[in-house]
Protein backbone atom coordinates (compact mmCIF):
# COMPACT_ATOMS: atom_id res chain seq x y z
CA UNK A 1 0.00 0.00 0.00
CA UNK A 2 3.06 2.23 0.22
CA UNK A 3 4.68 3.61 -2.48
CA UNK A 4 8.18 1.56 -3.73
CA UNK A 5 10.58 4.78 -2.62
CA UNK A 6 8.99 5.11 0.95
CA UNK A 7 9.21 1.12 1.28
CA UNK A 8 13.09 1.19 0.63
CA UNK A 9 13.86 3.67 3.27
CA UNK A 10 11.52 1.78 5.52
CA UNK A 11 14.13 -1.09 4.94
CA UNK A 12 17.02 0.94 5.21
CA UNK A 13 16.00 1.96 8.80
CA UNK A 14 15.43 -0.87 9.74
CA UNK A 15 19.07 -1.88 9.47
CA UNK A 16 19.67 0.84 12.50
CA UNK A 17 20.34 -1.15 15.67
CA UNK A 18 17.00 -1.61 17.73
CA UNK A 19 15.07 -0.85 14.82
CA UNK A 20 12.39 -3.35 14.21
CA UNK A 21 10.05 -3.00 11.41
CA UNK A 22 7.13 -0.53 12.78
CA UNK A 23 9.27 2.02 14.31
CA UNK A 24 11.47 2.17 11.16
CA UNK A 25 7.59 2.84 9.29
CA UNK A 26 6.96 5.50 11.75
CA UNK A 27 10.19 7.39 11.18
CA UNK A 28 9.50 7.34 7.31
CA UNK A 29 6.29 8.33 7.74
CA UNK A 30 6.75 11.16 9.86
CA UNK A 31 9.64 12.37 7.18
CA UNK A 32 7.34 11.60 4.44
CA UNK A 33 4.30 13.98 5.59
CA UNK A 34 5.44 15.69 8.49
CA UNK A 35 8.89 17.01 8.07
CA UNK A 36 10.30 16.99 4.28
CA UNK A 37 13.17 19.54 5.49
CA UNK A 38 14.96 17.07 7.96
CA UNK A 39 14.52 14.82 5.70
CA UNK A 40 16.76 16.68 3.28
CA UNK A 41 18.74 18.23 5.34
CA UNK A 42 19.45 14.71 6.86
CA UNK A 43 20.08 12.56 3.49
CA UNK A 44 22.21 14.95 2.45
CA UNK A 45 24.08 14.83 5.94
CA UNK A 46 24.20 11.19 5.84
CA UNK A 47 25.71 10.76 1.62
CA UNK A 48 27.96 12.98 2.96
CA UNK A 49 29.17 10.89 6.40
CA UNK A 50 32.04 8.49 4.85
CA UNK A 51 33.80 11.12 2.87
CA UNK A 52 33.79 13.90 6.08
CA UNK A 53 34.36 11.27 8.88
CA UNK A 54 37.02 9.12 8.98
CA UNK A 55 38.72 6.74 11.90
CA UNK A 56 41.53 9.08 13.26
CA UNK A 57 45.01 8.15 11.66
CA UNK A 58 46.34 7.40 15.76
CA UNK A 59 43.52 6.11 17.47
CA UNK A 60 40.11 5.41 15.59
CA UNK A 61 37.78 7.40 17.03
CA UNK A 62 36.21 9.23 14.41
CA UNK A 63 37.52 12.36 13.47
CA UNK A 64 35.83 15.23 10.61
CA UNK A 65 38.29 15.53 7.62
CA UNK A 66 38.96 18.28 5.10
CA UNK A 67 39.99 17.39 1.63
CA UNK A 68 43.63 16.07 1.49
CA UNK A 69 43.99 16.71 5.19
CA UNK A 70 44.72 13.80 7.87
CA UNK A 71 42.33 12.25 9.91
CA UNK A 72 43.23 13.35 13.20
CA UNK A 73 40.63 13.44 16.20
CA UNK A 74 39.99 15.81 18.50
CA UNK A 75 41.32 13.72 21.83
CA UNK A 76 44.40 13.22 20.02
CA UNK A 77 45.21 16.72 18.61
CA UNK A 78 44.37 18.19 22.30
CA UNK A 79 47.80 19.22 24.12
CA UNK A 80 46.15 18.68 27.33
CA UNK A 81 46.05 15.51 27.49
CA UNK A 82 48.39 13.00 28.96
CA UNK A 83 49.85 11.09 26.06
CA UNK A 84 51.79 8.94 28.59
CA UNK A 85 48.40 7.35 29.60
CA UNK A 86 46.08 5.17 26.93
CA UNK A 87 43.13 3.61 27.27
CA UNK A 88 42.14 0.89 24.85
CA UNK A 89 38.56 0.54 24.29
CA UNK A 90 36.20 -1.91 21.92
CA UNK A 91 33.65 1.08 20.23
CA UNK A 92 33.43 4.55 20.13
CA UNK A 93 30.57 4.57 21.67
CA UNK A 94 32.64 3.60 25.21
CA UNK A 95 35.14 5.96 24.56
CA UNK A 96 32.75 8.29 24.38
CA UNK A 97 30.80 6.83 27.84
CA UNK A 98 34.24 7.28 29.71
CA UNK A 99 34.64 10.81 28.59
CA UNK A 100 31.32 11.35 29.95
CA UNK A 101 32.64 9.85 33.56
CA UNK A 102 35.23 12.41 33.47
CA UNK A 103 37.79 9.64 35.16
CA UNK A 104 40.64 9.64 32.15
CA UNK A 105 42.65 12.60 31.05
CA UNK A 106 44.88 10.34 28.82
CA UNK A 107 44.14 9.05 25.53
CA UNK A 108 42.59 6.10 23.45
CA UNK A 109 43.05 3.35 21.08
CA UNK A 110 39.67 2.07 19.72
CA UNK A 111 39.87 -1.86 18.87
CA UNK A 112 37.11 -1.72 16.62
CA UNK A 113 36.27 -5.32 17.31
CA UNK A 114 36.84 -7.82 20.10
CA UNK A 115 38.46 -11.24 19.83
CA UNK A 116 35.60 -13.70 19.40
CA UNK A 117 36.11 -17.37 18.33
CA UNK A 118 32.76 -17.69 17.52
CA UNK A 119 32.52 -15.30 14.86
CA UNK A 120 35.60 -16.10 13.69
CA UNK A 121 37.83 -12.87 15.11
CA UNK A 122 41.52 -14.41 16.23
CA UNK A 123 44.30 -12.18 16.93
CA UNK A 124 45.28 -11.49 13.46
CA UNK A 125 42.42 -9.45 13.15
CA UNK A 126 43.18 -7.05 15.84
CA UNK A 127 45.26 -4.22 15.56
CA UNK A 128 48.10 -5.19 17.56
CA UNK A 129 50.73 -3.78 15.56
CA UNK A 130 49.06 -0.14 15.32
CA UNK A 131 48.40 -0.72 18.65
CA UNK A 132 52.37 -1.46 19.60
CA UNK A 133 53.02 1.46 17.46
CA UNK A 134 51.19 4.01 18.88
CA UNK A 135 52.62 2.96 22.34
CA UNK A 136 55.95 3.40 21.40
CA UNK A 137 55.75 6.93 19.72
CA UNK A 138 53.57 8.21 22.20
CA UNK A 139 56.48 6.86 24.64
CA UNK A 140 53.21 5.57 26.74
CA UNK A 141 54.05 4.64 30.57
CA UNK A 142 50.11 3.14 31.23
CA UNK A 143 47.82 1.45 29.22
CA UNK A 144 44.74 0.92 31.03
CA UNK A 145 42.22 -1.84 29.03
CA UNK A 146 38.65 -0.95 29.03
CA UNK A 147 36.97 -3.76 27.52
CA UNK A 148 33.94 -4.69 28.43
CA UNK A 149 33.90 -7.07 31.10
CA UNK A 150 32.15 -10.18 29.12
CA UNK A 151 33.82 -13.44 27.89
CA UNK A 152 35.09 -11.74 24.56
CA UNK A 153 36.07 -8.83 26.44
CA UNK A 154 38.28 -10.58 29.07
CA UNK A 155 39.79 -12.43 26.14
CA UNK A 156 41.32 -9.68 24.66
CA UNK A 157 41.94 -7.86 27.23
CA UNK A 158 44.23 -10.44 28.07
CA UNK A 159 45.55 -11.00 25.26
CA UNK A 160 46.68 -7.71 24.48
CA UNK A 161 48.39 -7.92 28.03
CA UNK A 162 50.40 -10.58 27.03
CA UNK A 163 51.01 -8.42 23.86
CA UNK A 164 51.96 -5.07 25.58
CA UNK A 165 54.03 -6.72 28.25
CA UNK A 166 57.38 -7.03 26.24
CA UNK A 167 57.35 -3.25 25.66
CA UNK A 168 57.93 -2.70 29.52
CA UNK A 169 54.53 -0.50 30.18
CA UNK A 170 52.14 -0.98 33.31
CA UNK A 171 49.13 -2.91 31.76
CA UNK A 172 45.58 -2.22 34.12
CA UNK A 173 42.46 -3.30 33.65
CA UNK A 174 39.12 -1.61 34.56
CA UNK A 175 37.34 -2.81 38.02
CA UNK A 176 34.09 -4.96 37.20
CA UNK A 177 31.94 -5.41 40.29
CA UNK A 178 28.50 -3.97 41.76
CA UNK A 179 27.34 -0.87 39.95
CA UNK A 180 26.96 2.15 42.08
CA UNK A 181 23.49 1.81 43.40
CA UNK A 182 23.01 -1.53 42.25
CA UNK A 183 21.26 -3.68 44.82
CA UNK A 184 23.37 -6.92 46.08
CA UNK A 185 19.92 -8.87 46.09
CA UNK A 186 19.53 -8.66 42.64
CA UNK A 187 23.16 -8.78 41.28
CA UNK A 188 24.37 -12.14 39.22
CA UNK A 189 27.02 -14.50 40.91
CA UNK A 190 29.73 -13.33 37.88
CA UNK A 191 29.40 -9.65 39.18
CA UNK A 192 29.64 -10.58 43.09
CA UNK A 193 32.36 -13.21 42.80
CA UNK A 194 34.18 -10.37 41.06
CA UNK A 195 33.11 -7.93 43.40
CA UNK A 196 34.67 -9.89 46.40
CA UNK A 197 37.78 -11.00 44.27
CA UNK A 198 38.58 -6.87 43.39
CA UNK A 199 38.04 -5.81 46.65
CA UNK A 200 40.39 -2.64 48.20
CA UNK A 201 41.34 -2.50 51.38
CA UNK A 202 40.08 0.60 53.31
CA UNK A 203 42.87 0.78 55.43
CA UNK B 1 34.66 14.72 22.30
CA UNK B 2 32.70 13.79 18.09
CA UNK B 3 32.94 15.34 15.17
CA UNK B 4 30.82 18.23 14.39
CA UNK B 5 29.44 16.80 11.20
CA UNK B 6 28.68 13.37 13.38
CA UNK B 7 26.97 15.91 16.07
CA UNK B 8 24.44 17.55 13.55
CA UNK B 9 23.33 13.72 12.27
CA UNK B 10 23.00 13.16 15.83
CA UNK B 11 20.68 16.03 16.14
CA UNK B 12 18.39 15.63 13.08
CA UNK B 13 18.19 11.74 14.29
CA UNK B 14 16.90 13.13 17.67
CA UNK B 15 13.86 14.97 15.56
CA UNK B 16 12.27 11.62 14.29
CA UNK B 17 9.62 10.36 17.14
CA UNK B 18 10.22 8.35 19.91
CA UNK B 19 13.65 9.13 19.11
CA UNK B 20 16.27 10.54 21.93
CA UNK B 21 19.70 11.88 22.24
CA UNK B 22 21.17 8.27 23.15
CA UNK B 23 18.99 6.33 20.47
CA UNK B 24 20.34 9.11 17.64
CA UNK B 25 23.82 9.00 18.86
CA UNK B 26 23.26 5.16 18.58
CA UNK B 27 21.99 5.30 15.34
CA UNK B 28 24.55 7.80 13.69
CA UNK B 29 27.75 6.12 15.35
CA UNK B 30 26.09 2.79 13.71
CA UNK B 31 26.08 4.27 10.11
CA UNK B 32 29.84 5.89 10.84
CA UNK B 33 31.55 3.24 12.09
CA UNK B 34 29.76 0.20 10.41
CA UNK B 35 27.52 0.78 7.87
CA UNK B 36 28.81 3.39 5.76
CA UNK B 37 26.86 1.60 2.38
CA UNK B 38 23.34 1.99 4.41
CA UNK B 39 24.39 5.76 5.54
CA UNK B 40 25.23 6.74 1.91
CA UNK B 41 21.37 4.82 0.50
CA UNK B 42 19.18 6.11 2.99
CA UNK B 43 21.01 9.60 2.47
CA UNK B 44 20.33 9.42 -1.24
CA UNK B 45 16.67 8.10 -0.61
CA UNK B 46 15.79 10.88 2.07
CA UNK B 47 17.28 13.91 0.40
CA UNK B 48 15.45 12.46 -2.85
CA UNK B 49 11.68 11.76 -1.07
CA UNK B 50 10.24 14.89 -1.30
CA UNK B 51 10.46 14.84 -4.89
CA UNK B 52 9.77 11.33 -5.60
CA UNK B 53 7.13 11.24 -3.20
CA UNK B 54 3.61 13.21 -2.73
CA UNK B 55 0.31 13.30 -1.15
CA UNK B 56 -2.00 11.44 -3.36
CA UNK B 57 -4.06 14.19 -5.56
CA UNK B 58 -7.41 12.54 -4.42
CA UNK B 59 -6.55 11.27 -0.80
CA UNK B 60 -4.07 12.59 0.46
CA UNK B 61 -1.98 8.87 1.22
CA UNK B 62 1.49 9.01 -0.02
CA UNK B 63 1.94 7.98 -3.63
CA UNK B 64 4.83 7.94 -5.96
CA UNK B 65 5.35 10.39 -8.28
CA UNK B 66 7.61 10.49 -11.63
CA UNK B 67 8.29 13.68 -13.44
CA UNK B 68 5.48 15.81 -14.71
CA UNK B 69 2.93 13.42 -13.40
CA UNK B 70 0.24 13.90 -11.54
CA UNK B 71 0.36 12.06 -7.80
CA UNK B 72 -2.37 9.48 -7.70
CA UNK B 73 -1.88 6.89 -4.76
CA UNK B 74 -1.93 2.61 -5.16
CA UNK B 75 -5.47 2.39 -3.07
CA UNK B 76 -7.16 5.30 -5.29
CA UNK B 77 -5.88 3.99 -8.99
CA UNK B 78 -7.02 0.54 -8.06
CA UNK B 79 -10.22 -0.56 -9.92
CA UNK B 80 -11.12 -3.23 -7.35
CA UNK B 81 -11.65 -0.83 -4.78
CA UNK B 82 -15.78 0.33 -4.05
CA UNK B 83 -15.42 3.90 -4.62
CA UNK B 84 -18.59 4.56 -3.15
CA UNK B 85 -17.66 3.56 0.05
CA UNK B 86 -14.61 6.14 1.90
CA UNK B 87 -13.11 6.18 4.90
CA UNK B 88 -11.60 9.16 6.46
CA UNK B 89 -8.81 8.75 8.70
CA UNK B 90 -6.76 11.17 10.39
CA UNK B 91 -2.83 10.19 8.92
CA UNK B 92 -1.55 7.68 6.53
CA UNK B 93 -0.64 5.11 9.76
CA UNK B 94 -4.35 5.15 10.54
CA UNK B 95 -4.79 4.37 6.78
CA UNK B 96 -1.86 1.30 6.56
CA UNK B 97 -3.27 -0.20 10.30
CA UNK B 98 -7.11 -0.76 8.68
CA UNK B 99 -5.49 -1.92 5.41
CA UNK B 100 -4.05 -4.88 7.85
CA UNK B 101 -7.45 -5.37 8.97
CA UNK B 102 -8.61 -6.20 5.56
CA UNK B 103 -12.12 -5.00 6.69
CA UNK B 104 -12.13 -2.08 4.46
CA UNK B 105 -12.93 -2.48 0.77
CA UNK B 106 -13.43 0.97 -0.18
CA UNK B 107 -10.93 3.86 -0.48
CA UNK B 108 -9.54 7.02 1.92
CA UNK B 109 -9.43 10.06 3.00
CA UNK B 110 -6.47 11.22 4.88
CA UNK B 111 -7.24 14.36 6.52
CA UNK B 112 -3.90 15.19 7.95
CA UNK B 113 -5.20 16.90 10.99
CA UNK B 114 -7.72 17.16 13.73
CA UNK B 115 -9.84 19.77 15.10
CA UNK B 116 -7.52 20.62 18.15
CA UNK B 117 -8.59 24.23 19.86
CA UNK B 118 -6.00 23.88 22.16
CA UNK B 119 -3.26 23.87 19.04
CA UNK B 120 -5.51 26.60 17.18
CA UNK B 121 -6.66 23.97 14.53
CA UNK B 122 -10.18 25.17 13.88
CA UNK B 123 -12.87 24.07 11.48
CA UNK B 124 -11.09 26.43 8.16
CA UNK B 125 -7.63 24.14 8.77
CA UNK B 126 -9.19 20.78 7.52
CA UNK B 127 -9.70 20.00 4.38
CA UNK B 128 -13.25 19.77 4.10
CA UNK B 129 -14.03 21.47 0.96
CA UNK B 130 -11.27 18.84 -1.19
CA UNK B 131 -13.54 16.26 1.05
CA UNK B 132 -16.97 17.00 -0.08
CA UNK B 133 -15.68 17.60 -3.57
CA UNK B 134 -14.23 14.14 -3.31
CA UNK B 135 -17.87 12.73 -2.33
CA UNK B 136 -19.56 14.03 -5.01
CA UNK B 137 -17.50 13.15 -7.91
CA UNK B 138 -16.77 9.84 -6.95
CA UNK B 139 -20.84 9.46 -5.65
CA UNK B 140 -19.46 7.99 -2.55
CA UNK B 141 -23.20 6.32 -0.61
CA UNK B 142 -21.36 5.64 2.97
CA UNK B 143 -18.72 7.11 4.73
CA UNK B 144 -16.76 5.64 7.62
CA UNK B 145 -15.32 8.44 9.91
CA UNK B 146 -12.39 6.47 11.79
CA UNK B 147 -10.81 9.21 13.09
CA UNK B 148 -9.45 8.26 16.28
CA UNK B 149 -11.80 7.67 19.43
CA UNK B 150 -9.65 11.08 21.78
CA UNK B 151 -11.65 14.23 22.50
CA UNK B 152 -10.47 15.75 19.01
CA UNK B 153 -11.00 12.86 17.08
CA UNK B 154 -14.70 12.87 18.21
CA UNK B 155 -15.52 16.34 17.65
CA UNK B 156 -13.90 15.87 14.20
CA UNK B 157 -15.81 12.80 13.68
CA UNK B 158 -19.01 15.02 14.72
CA UNK B 159 -18.14 18.24 12.67
CA UNK B 160 -17.59 16.09 9.72
CA UNK B 161 -20.60 14.31 10.20
CA UNK B 162 -23.25 17.72 9.62
CA UNK B 163 -20.57 19.01 6.74
CA UNK B 164 -21.38 15.80 5.13
CA UNK B 165 -25.48 15.70 6.12
CA UNK B 166 -25.88 18.05 3.29
CA UNK B 167 -25.33 15.72 0.70
CA UNK B 168 -27.21 12.92 1.79
CA UNK B 169 -24.69 10.43 2.63
CA UNK B 170 -25.23 7.86 4.88
CA UNK B 171 -22.56 8.60 7.74
CA UNK B 172 -21.06 6.12 10.00
CA UNK B 173 -18.69 6.01 12.96
CA UNK B 174 -16.11 3.65 14.17
CA UNK B 175 -16.71 1.19 16.99
CA UNK B 176 -14.94 1.85 20.34
CA UNK B 177 -15.07 -0.24 22.67
CA UNK B 178 -12.93 -2.87 24.36
CA UNK B 179 -10.28 -4.10 22.41
CA UNK B 180 -10.01 -7.69 21.45
CA UNK B 181 -8.09 -9.57 24.40
CA UNK B 182 -8.56 -6.75 26.11
CA UNK B 183 -9.73 -7.86 30.18
CA UNK B 184 -12.85 -5.82 31.56
CA UNK B 185 -11.11 -5.35 34.80
CA UNK B 186 -8.12 -2.79 33.25
CA UNK B 187 -10.52 -0.72 30.93
CA UNK B 188 -11.18 2.12 31.71
CA UNK B 189 -14.26 4.03 32.50
CA UNK B 190 -15.11 5.92 29.01
CA UNK B 191 -13.75 2.63 27.01
CA UNK B 192 -16.47 0.20 29.19
CA UNK B 193 -18.86 3.39 28.96
CA UNK B 194 -18.56 3.27 25.12
CA UNK B 195 -18.73 -0.42 25.23
CA UNK B 196 -22.13 -0.54 26.81
CA UNK B 197 -23.60 2.52 24.89
CA UNK B 198 -22.40 0.72 21.77
CA UNK B 199 -23.90 -3.01 22.49
CA UNK B 200 -25.20 -5.06 19.45
CA UNK B 201 -28.11 -6.69 19.56
CA UNK B 202 -26.97 -10.63 19.61
CA UNK B 203 -30.50 -11.83 18.30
Amino acid sequence: MLPERLRRVIELFALLPGVGEKTAQRFALHLASDASRVAEELGRELSELSSRIRPCARCQNLADVSEGEEAVCAICRDPRRDARLLCIVHRVQDLLAIERSGAMRGRYFVLGRLLSPLDGIGPDQLPVQALLERVRADGVSEVIVATPPSVDGEATALFLARELSALGVRVSRIASGVPHGGDLEFADQVTLGRAIDGRRSMG
